[in-house]
C-alpha cells in the first residue's frame, strides 16, 4: 500500500475512506476531518476558547492536540477522583504529562481536596459508583466550561463510541437518548454547549494519530469498569464495517440528518435551580449535591435520598 | 427443562419468552402469540378472509396453517415462475401436498401458462431476476387479493426478517422503508391491505412449529439467490440476541410504535394508473406490464426499456 497523495509507503490504510496515507499526510487528513466535522455540526468559531476534558485515555488527549493544531484555545481540565490505587494517579500524571509537552493550560480538580472525600468514599455500593461517577464529571465539567466562559467543553468520544450507543439506543427507542446522541448539544442556561470532534473519527484513525505525535496515555483501567460501556454494540457493529467499510459512519452521520425526529419526545420536566450549586436539577437539590454535601443537603431536605 | 404448564418434559426452551413448553402447550402458545400479534396491529376482524402467499418455505406454510386454525378463511396462493430444473417445481408441490393435506383452497398461478415465459426468459441479466422475481410477485398477490375480495393479503415474513431489514434500513436511515416496515400495511386504491402475522415470531419458534404439525416445506434453493437477504443483519441481530434473549422482539416490537416518526417522509410522486392493467404505477406503463406485456407496452410507449 502506498500514500494516496505523494505514493510513499503507507503508515496506515483506511478502507472506510478508500485510503492509505504516509505520517505525514495521514496528519494532514486526520487534522482536516476535525476540521470538517467541526464546521459541519458549527462547533467552534474560528480561534474559540475551548474546554477539553482530559482522562488520561489517547481519545481525550487526541482531542485536545488536534484542537490545538487547528488553532483553538485549549484549556485542560482534569478530575481526580481518587480511584483505585494506581488508576486516579497514573491518569493524572498522563494529563500532565501531555500538557506540560504540549503547553497546554492545565487545570486539576481533585475531589479528595474540594469536597472532602474520594469517590469510593462516597458509596459502598459498586453499581452506584458508576453512576455517581458520571453525574460527578458531568457536574465538574460544565461548572468549569462556563467558570472560563469557553465557547464549549469538549469530550473525546469517538465514532465507535458515538455509531455504539445509537445503536443501543435504537435497539430500545430510548428516545431521549436518540434525541441527544448528536455530536454538538447547544448550550442552554446553566449548560454549557458540548461538543465531541471526533464523533466521526474511528478508533484506529485515533490511535494512529495518538501513536504519530507520541502521545502516552495511561494504561490503568478502572477497578469499577467492569467491562466497556456498549461493548457487544460496537462488537456488532465492528462485524458489519468488516463486510462495508464506512457503514459505521454512514450510519451515525445519517443519524445527525434525522435526530430530529425524536426531538419532541425527548421532552423532561422542567428543570428548577438547585438550592445549593444554583445549577440547573430535576430536583430542589441536585443529584451532585446530595451526593457531595450530603450534610447540607439533608438540612435543607431531610428526607434526601442520595 | 420442564413445560411451563404442565411440568412434563419440554419440547422447546424459549429465552426470550424465559420460558420451556411440552408440545401441546407449545402449540397453544404459539397460536395465542400470533392472535395477539394481529389483534395489536388489527390485522384482521374474526373469520375474516385472507390470501396467503404461499413460496413452499416453512414461515408462509405455518402463516397459512396458523390462520386456518386461529378460525380464518385461508385462501393459498402460489406463483409459479418456472425458475430452475428443479426449484420451482419442487416448491409448488410442497404447496400443494400442504394445502390438501390441511384442506385449504389454492390457487396457482404459473407465468408460463399465463404470461407466456418464466422468469428465466424475461431477462439474461442475472441481477435483474431478483428485481423482477419481486415486482411480479408483488403485483400478482395484490392482483389475487383484490379479485378474491379477501380482507387481506398476508405474507410469511418472520420476525428475524422484520428485525434484519429494519436493522439495515436504520443502518442507512432509508426513510422511505422505515416508514413501511410495518406488520400491517393498510389498503389503498389499488393496494389490497398486506399483514404478516408472523412478524413478532422468532425462526426457532416457527420451525419448530412446523415440525410439530409435520409440515415438509421444500428444500430447494432458488438458483438465483446468491445469498439471503439481509444475511449479515440477522447475524449481527443473532449475536445481540444471545446475550440479551428477547432484543430482537423489542426492537422490533419498539420500532412499531416510533414508525409514524418517518411517515412524513416517505411521500412519493403521485401514482397514476397503469395503461394496460390499470393499477397504481409511477410510470404510464408499469414495470409488470413492462417486463410481461413488453409488445403491448412497446407499442403504447415506444421508448419504455423494460
Amino acid at each position: 500500500m502506498k500514500c494516496r497523495v505523494c505514493r510513499k509507503p503507507a503508515y496506515i490504510k483506511l478502507p472506510a475512506h478508500n485510503a492509505a496515507f504516509c505520517p505525514e499526510h495521514f496528519d494532514a487528513f486526520f487534522l482536516r476531518q476535525v476540521s470538517r466535522t467541526i464546521k459541519k455540526y458549527r462547533m467552534l468559531p474560528p480561534g474559540a476558547r475551548v474546554v477539553v476534558a482530559l482522562s488520561g485515555g489517547k481519545d481525550s488527549l487526541v482531542t485536545a492536540l488536534t484542537l490545538q493544531r487547528l488553532g483553538y484555545e485549549v484549556l485542560g481540565f482534569f478530575i481526580d477522583l481518587g480511584i483505585g490505587e494506581e488508576f486516579s494517579l497514573s491518569s493524572r500524571r498522563a494529563v500532565e504529562n501531555f500538557c506540560q509537552q504540549h503547553q497546554i493550560p492545565l487545570h486539576i480538580y481533585s475531589v479528595q481536596e474540594r469536597l472532602g472525600r474520594s469517590l469510593p468514599q462516597v458509596t459502598r455500593k459498586q453499581d452506584r459508583i458508576c453512576a455517581l461517577c458520571g453525574v460527578t464529571k458531568r457536574h465538574l465539567m460544565n461548572e468549569y466550561a462556563l467558570a472560563t466562559d469557553a465557547y464549549a467543553l469538549a469530550t473525546g468520544h469517538t465514532l465507535d463510541d458515538m455509531a455504539a450507543a445509537l445503536l443501543a439506543n435504537l435497539m430500545r427507542w430510548d428516545l431521549h437518548y436518540l434525541a441527544r446522541g448528536l455530536p454538538v448539544l447547544p448550550p442552554e442556561p446553566g449548560f454549557a454547549r458540548k461538543i465531541k470532534p471526533l464523533a466521526l473519527q474511528g478508533e484506529k484513525e485515533i490511535r494512529a494519530f495518538a501513536d504519530l505525535h507520541g502521545i502516552d496515555p495511561t494504561t490503568a483501567r478502572c477497578p469499577y469498569a467492569s467491562q466497556a460501556k456498549f461493548k457487544r454494540f460496537k462488537a456488532a457493529l465492528e462485524a458489519l464495517e468488516e463486510q462495508s467499510p464506512g457503514l459505521k459512519r454512514s450510519f451515525y452521520e445519517g443519524y445527525t440528518q434525522q435526530a430530529h425526529r425524536f426531538v419532541e419526545a425527548s421532552a423532561r420536566p422542567p428543570k428548577v435551580r438547585c438550592l445549593l450549586c444554583g445549577f440547573p436539577s430535576a430536583s430542589p437539590i441536585c443529584t451532585f449535591c446530595r451526593t457531595w454535601r450530603k450534610e447540607a443537603a439533608e438540612k435543607l431536605e431531610p428526607k434526601a435520598k442520595p
